[in-house]
């Protein structure tokens, strides 16, 4: 019944948006997968000892939790205040048995278009996190997303950027996210993930279609879209991460189509193109 | 009559898009306006004759010619083609007395998913391209696009990545184009500026709006986004470059609007964001 081909997938839940966490879980689980990527959206929605419930019941492993960050508000106020949710977010993570937050750094404050200065606030963000995020047995992982968010979601949108950032704590607290979405076009990618090393802690995956259907709502499912896997793989798996795959897939028309049906396709596709052994193993 | 201010203004002609070359050229000298970029396909229809009488007639100056590139076919017929394409895009660029060919240089073929292989065409491209362009008294410009447009337009993403194709030639030969819209995210976009000196062949600008209402036709006139132009028009003057300042804006509702308005709104905001001592000078 069990696959091993699919022990290192895990679905991040916005991929079946229209389900809630227990029909991820249960749905995941019903389709062989024991992995989970979450939101804390949907997790406060559920409430922490039915999720602990419903993970514990399925055998299911939390791979990453969705997110804290926005450290780049315009005003001191703002900062505040997301800082004080970014301090709940690193409890709820902890609660669930999760280990690994995502960090959405935030974009450039449009008056102030201050890039730089939103720069350096994600650093002092960070620093203030880290030792929570210590206390709590949560690593923090920083995401650079793709350059296309720099103005609305987060100034840091490389992972050279992101690697400077989280060599400034203990690689215990601070790693970094390889999305593939966000890092393909990069021309030193496969020598960033190298010198990442074990600061790789998250491994996301969808593809780029071309065209790009929507700038946001536009990801392919791996296999659909331009974007060669194999060898971002196996820089991955080079840098020592051997964590779980996790698809995470924001596509109107996969939110348009039954979860059942997507879970399906997802394990297809992730054995074609993750596990066939092109993958750099 | 004549403002000093508005010297080293441009106007690609892609911002005035309703207009034909001949309107476009009236309407900016009307303007007070006598640098415009133009494109190889309103030249064509325009004719070569036709399109020199009207640039004498006018006292207009053509700061960049749009485009050739695309190295990166699928197939060797397909690169051919591109290629004997190119050829005539530099006799045409010559033939109306410009100086500076745009290279947009092909996206990833979507058949093989090879990037590196694509970029290295890109490389093997412009080799055969160089000492045309060098016969024909034109320089390429080699410009780096959004990572938004490696899948379908550009495996060349970075400044860096443009910097170090042009080292490949004689500079006289092979230069960078420095777009605000496509570089401005670049962590480290201002120190690229400084190493690409005498090698920065001209400067495009529009601003990245936020929400971006579409990935290519949602560009902005300088003052409407998040951009902060003073940073990277220091920069550009201080690698040496004091030519033209193009404006080239693909935005639909600027397209809707009509070209007079539209010149004198960017007039305003030219003055305002590039000549109001702000700008480094």
């Amino acid at each position: 019944m069990s696959d091993a081909r699919l022990d290192r997938l895990s679905i991040n839940q916005i991929t079946v948006k229209s389900w809630n966490l227990e029909q991820t879980v249960n749905g995941c689980a019903a389709a062989g997968i024991h992995r989970v990527g979450l939101w804390l959206d949907r997790v406060a929605e559920t409430g922490v000892p039915r999720t602990r419930q419903l993970l514990a019941d399925n055998d299911m492993q939390v791979s990453s939790v969705c997110r804290a960050g926005f450290f780049t508000g315009e005003t001191a106020t703002a900062r505040r205040k997301a800082q004080q949710e970014n301090f709940e977010s690193i409890e709820l993570t902890a609660a669930i048995g999760a280990d690994v937050l995502y960090l959405v750094c935030g974009g450039v404050p449009p008056e102030s278009r201050d890039l730089a200065g939103a720069r350096a606030a994600v650093l002092d963000g960070i620093a203030e996190l880290a030792p929570r995020a210590h206390a709590a047995g949560v690593r923090l992982a920083v995401e650079p997303l793709h350059p296309l968010f720099c103005g609305e979601r987060s100034v840091v949108v490389t992972l050279r950027q992101a690697l400077d950032i989280a060599a400034e704590f203990p690689a215990e607290d601070v790693g970094v996210a390889v999305d593939s979405f966000n890092v393909w076009w990069d021309p030193g990618i496969l020598e960033t993930i190298g010198a990442a090393g074990e600061r790789v802690i998250s491994y996301q995956v969808c593809d780029w279609l071309v065209p790009l259907p929507h700038p946001v709502y536009g990801r392919g499912v791996p296999g659909d879209g331009v974007i060669d896997f194999p060898p971002i793989t196996a820089a991955v798996s080079a840098a020592g991460y051997d964590g779980p795959i996790e698809v995470e897939i924001f596509n109107e028309q996969v939110w348009a189509t039954d979860p059942v049906q997507v879970l399906e396709l997802v394990k297809q596709r992730f054995v074609r193109v993750f596990e066939s052994g092109a993958a750099g193993s």
